[in-house]
């Protein structure tokens, strides 16, 4: 009896391994996601104002981040919880692209809100969407790259095969993310899997990454995390960052302030290094 | 550190048992599902033909079933396993409905379906949609009842803020399901968390029904687990059956036959009068 | 890959149903445990005083249970914490027993303690031993029943097997207990798997039975979870109860008073009539 | 409601970090485990023959290996597997040690094998006993160094009040040692917790290391997870290895054979310079 095993390894053929000679890198304006590079991806969980996506945006570009991350629409457990800027949101974003120069990437939440992110670089199908097979099917019609983040109770298998939505409906620019799964320890707010990170690029040639501010809900596991998610083999990493975590608006107790951030940024260069990555 | 239980009991104030004085009982056409009730909700995972939805739909309902479901969207974890008949499916229910007389269910998968499911009298939120914020807003713009199954992963504060969700948004007709959630086990598909009915019912003023089908995955456990169900206080229960399990499209393997069926149904009745309960 | 099904199902060939031609039933000191009937075993989680005891006793045997529990020997998870009244909690079971004539069950820790057992009908095996692979040999050399718990973490499977240790050792007298798993959900301190009872008992001829109280954790889910137990069609259960659970010296918040148990037992009575099982 | 957290901080007084100034640092036979060193334990899961146990001996302390393990007593799911060479395991792991200079570990499954085990270094306390509270207590009384496993079930706080019940009976000398979680992924054997490794460290004074084999049970994944596990901040780690792993009598497909650790050794001393560990 085998529930979890069910779908067939060829079932996901265009993402697997075997379906490719290659590694797939993927080009985001310039910055590399895939075998070789370990581009960093940061910013805050949700966009709150101008002057704070373009601070962290500005603050985390010097530190050598390469993307910037912002959270428009937000999904949420409650109804009565800060919902995010929306539109108005993208278009801070889009204001932090043009002042710095980074790519950025926001999550979308349904398929009507795409015409909206037309100037996202990367789209990021949420963990609670992993298995929203429509919304999957409309990211497949773009030509921009997607960051698809493992559901918190979806097994690698899983995650291989929703990328395989995306790649089957035509674009093949996909980017698996590692962030925690729901397990019975309560004093993360979620259990990092770093074996699914190693097993991800095992099975498939796509690039694959991990979130270990997600993951771990406290700030003080981000760092050591991120040099895990390094040494393991990952080919990249998103943190959160905030320039007033205390007063952030939402995942303040996990987000590092913009001088924690740079202070790993030096330790995760020199790693880089060792590992032969470019960072 | 309690990462689970951050949303305040307040939050989720209006599906809170403290928000009414009685319990609420839902109308479908005639069919109450509430405390004193126990209708039985059947029908085969995906609806295949006219043949097949026809011949299940008259079978239970001459059992004793008073809400026939059916699948028309279907979320399937591979992209190349079958999707459902789709607005095709859902045709093929209403037939089964003027033909019967039973009231129908079908699950939607994304809010650009809600034009085609004018004529399905309960809307049906699917565990991987159960913290699909958009689509929960969207159906709380419904006046019809919606069936709420619970994440793989969910607990059970965030069931009922997805259920607030529904109801801030206009729509009070909220019925709950428990349909097992993802644990280490793995020989049955799911674990079926009868305490959480209990406690759904303790906590919340709305209706809460069980799937014994999806949670087991095995048809040797559905029977068992539905006199569980009833004995542990649920207001009712939703039942896969199929008129030829073992060629069903879609989950045959825990699948009731017609016979099966009826059985159960027989005894169930006789359970529900010692429960003082309506089936 | 499939790493909780390594082992065969041959393996456990001794406590397979297939292995014998009927259900076991076990006799102790003339309460049957097994197909057809349905002992309630109950009492306090620790033996406090010999009032407390002979008081709960006397209750619980004129409310109709069969069995008397009492915890001499607790596994804490804290070494600060009350560890039982160890040699002299057995004692006050003991005189107990004379009292009222109800056969007693107790946990043991270690196999150093079996000569301290000498006069308990019934060796319970705690959850946290029940991968204590030399205390099931221990008991495997007894005469006397066992009651072996599922383990927090424990596959059915692993059960089984635990089960198969104690039978090929020599003894055949083994009860298994479900008494829920550790999982994500924490408004329960364990999820109460009712479907691990029903699959127990079609794997196996061993009686099965289960805990609601330690599944539960929660005065309010008892009764309920009761009635679903029976229902599913276990062989019996074991429930918590205290004279004063608000100073009960450890599990009072799922520990039933004595009028709470009485109520139950009622209600199980006529229950147990509709089932055609001897409570 | 939050039945996890039950045990409060000061509940864990003497492993807590708030206990000591410092970090402590265990010395086995001239080998440091602790903050600033990063001793590599390993060796077979379990010691077969003279022949085995010393080739592997000799080839891992080559390769920079401290401390050799080795199981004797072997806690097996099923009666009828290999249960270990036991006492004559334990005389040929000392003519290892004494052939090599290497200190040894094995595990140690009931207290009554204390006398056996005078000559082990490192007394191993397995998952499945980590709440096996009489044995904690009996290696309580011990003064040789302890490591102590998490269960596949328990939190953090639950080995810190493990580890606890040892140094509260006498013993300070305990190494706690991450090995995965059991969760819903099936395609790993356990889900390896590098965020406990972290917390762990910042809650206690103790020493913590990490078992990528058992957590993993693929070799595949044990050469990155054990670079994880050092980037991470342990203090230490434990893989087994064998001379033939392909007729391992258990674990074979997670043990790395002898080039494959010497090679993995090779890549962890480059690494030990950058985090400025003694390997």
């Amino acid at each position: 009896m085998a529930f979890f095993t069910e779908p067939k390894t060829e079932r996901y053929r265009m993402v697997s391994r075997a379906a490719t000679g290659n590694s797939t890198v993927i080009d985001v304006g310039g910055v590399k996601i895939g075998e070789g590079y370990f581009p960093v991806i940061s910013g805050p969980c949700s966009v709150e104002s101008e002057e704070q996506v373009i601070a962290i945006a500005k603050s985390i570009k010097a530190g050598g981040a390469k993307i910037l991350r912002g959270g428009a629409f937000k999904p949420r457990t409650s109804p009565y919880d800060f919902q995010g800027m929306q539109a108005e949101g993208l278009e801070l974003l889009s204001l932090a692209k043009r002042e710095t120069g980074l790519p950025i990437i926001s999550e979308i939440m349904n398929q009507s809100q795409i015409g909206l992110f037309e100037d996202v670089d990367i789209v990021q199908i949420g963990a609670r969407n992993m298995q929203n097979f429509d919304l999957l099917k409309a990211v497949g019609s773009l030509k921009k790259p997607v960051l698809l983040k493992r559901g918190l109770a979806n097994t690698i298998e899983e995650l291989l095969m929703s990328a395989e939505y995306i790649v089957a409906s035509g674009n093949p620019n996909v980017i698996l993310c590692e962030r925690g799964i729901r397990t019975f320890e309560s004093m993360t707010r979620n259990t990092l899997d770093l074996s699914a990170v190693i097993l991800l690029k095992q099975k498939s040639h796509l690039p694959v990454i991990a979130d270990p501010s997600h993951a771990a809900g406290i700030r003080s596991l981000v760092a050591p995390l991120a040099k895990g998610i390094m040494a393991v083999g990952a080919d990249g990493i998103m943190i959160e960052t905030h320039n007033n975590p205390a007063n952030a608006l939402c995942d303040g107790a996990q987000s590092l302030d913009l001088e924690q951030f740079n202070d790993l940024m030096k330790d995760l260069k020199k790693r880089a290094e060792l590992e032969g990555k470019e960072i």
